[in-house]
């Protein structure tokens, strides 16, 4: 199989050094797994034998690998190797999606499988992107793109196939988790616990995507449509951030057993919104920690904790890239 | 295909109820799916043509359904009905897995792919039992045997697919986890403790099997074999219950912000013994439930939390007889 990085970045570098590592496992599955083209924003490396792992990732960036042709653009990249597999990492845009709508579109038009952790895409076109892949015969998958490396749409599709979800919980967004946790354990205001967010490096350029619950939001809409079958867009999801709780709310939360946490609910409506959770609730974590609590017919209630972004994001992908090169090995 | 349940009690009852609510989600995937045999321990109805699902599950009792045949055996319904599919219920019987380890055994042998909820054959013989339903081609499903409800081999299987799992902790018996968890939050002693497990029916006949560490031992010697690849039988486990817990030792855990929780380790070695765990960590649940953490390769940590018995354990078991229609109806 040809496969196609695009948007090559931290979580490209992390996903290259995961396949060196795990080659012969991926070997095992496809022979003719090789990756043909990688992209960032400023052009890209191709090669129709495949380029060489290390030398890619030894480069020292993109840009300095040898092969790199400066100023071409990921669409170009695509047209000129048709990969099988296009695996799509530029950054989310929440306001329209690109450029990963676009590259996941036009990938999918050419008939390749599709993987993305962007969430961007899929937050503003699930319905249109699911038939389009439909449509093509190709595979659409996005496991990286909720809740990170916690298995969520693998989990559902393949761990309770006979189970009917019929609501679920989630502190999906890391940054408000840690500012959240820092004032219920230290007591301390919520403009302190920002500062402190950003000197950990855990915020964007623009904080207010995080604090205003719109990055919740938009894993709410993938949730809503790819797991209850809901045809959600993220107009529809009532928003509300965590700007406005005070060290005094949180004090008084936790005295009866509670705290605040940012929680987006998936059920007869979708809604991001500060609630109430009860300290020793398995969907209480902390830190910077994500977690999705489930409710189905039959398993009853169910909670998955694990990291919501970061490096470990890595091992969603590369199950996507695995579940795909082993439905198309035969 | 032609299925069998074998030791049709509370989990059976369960199932056939899921089954009939399912049934047409089920013969979507297969449109020859029908139930040709049940048994108990008492003896068992057949009808090669199917048994009316109602009917069985209607007559109050397997023994009072008009085709009964009383003191007839699971191995000569097995005999007399050669299923494709063959679900063991039978009761865990830790001392040497019997008579599941028999009906398994007998019915790998015969070619009928096995799910089954029953841990001990699994925790005596998991090896033996892979190896036999490897040598006939068919499946050996076991999804229900740890934790119940919660999704663990299907997980690793189908949701981790890349990473390698290099070290479990599981809260994995749900009697202990209700006495501990009263222990904490009434501050009573373990006696108190255990007298209300038992006047809520949590208890087994013999409650030492709990108490003592002896069912999550097995549950952990599936986890070592079936996800870490470990050689390793139940003898092999460093086993300690709860009986000599304090409501001092737990008052003082609570002051550090800590419990005691009875915990299986599956990493170099296998063990259950009680352990300190912060009270804010993903594996510290309460009640009844039942918890498993994950440390992998690419995910990092990873924690399950759900109903570990009852009859949210019928999720498990509909997941895996749903795998193994689908992977042989082609």
């Amino acid at each position: 199989m040809d496969v196609a990085i695009v948007g090559y970045g931290f979580l490209g570098r992390n996903l290259l050094t995961s396949v060196v590592e795990k080659w012969s496992a991926i070997k095992a599955v496809d022979p003719y797994f090789r990756l043909v083209g990688v992209s960032n924003s400023t052009g890209y490396a191709f090669s129709p034998e495949g380029l060489p792992l290390h030398g890619v990732l030894d480069s020292g960036g993109l840009e300095h690998y040898s092969g790199f042709t400066l100023g071409g653009t990921s669409l170009e990249l695509l047209d000129k190797c048709s990969p099988d597999l296009v695996v799509e990492l530029t950054p989310t845009n929440i306001v329209d999606g690109e450029p990963g709508l676009t590259h996941i579109q036009h990938s999918l038009r050419m008939g390749s499988h599709v993987v993305t952790a962007n969430k961007g895409p899929l937050a503003h076109a699930y319905w249109e992107l699911n038939a389009e892949a439909q449509k093509h015969g190709v595979m659409l998958l996005y496991e990286a793109t909720v809740a990170g490396a916690v298995p969520l749409f693998s989990l559902v599709r393949e761990c309770l196939q006979a189970d009917r979800i019929t609501r679920m919980l989630g502190i999906l967004n890391g940054t408000t988790n840690y500012i959240l946790t820092r004032m219920h354990f230290e007591e301390i205001g919520f403009e302190a616990a920002l500062k402190e967010a950003k000197e950990r490096g855990l915020t964007e350029r623009d904080p207010s995507i995080d604090i205003g619950g719109h990055d919740a939001a938009c894993k709410a809409v993938i949730l809503a449509n790819a797991i209850m079958g809901k045809r959600v867009k993220l107009r529809d999801v009532k928003t509300r951030g965590i700007e406005t709780i005070t060290a005094e709310a949180i004090r008084l939360a936790k005295r009866s057993g509670y705290t605040i946490k940012l929680v987006a609910t998936v059920a007869d409506t979708v809604e991001v919104a500060p609630r109430l959770v009860p300290v020793n609730h398995p969907l209480c974590v902390h830190g910077t920690l994500n977690s999705v609590y489930l409710e189905s017919d039959l398993a009853g209630e169910l909670t998955l904790v694990g990291h919501g972004a970061g490096k470990q994001t890595v091992s969603a992908i590369m199950n996507d890239i695995i579940t795909v090169l082993k439905r198309t090995s035969h």
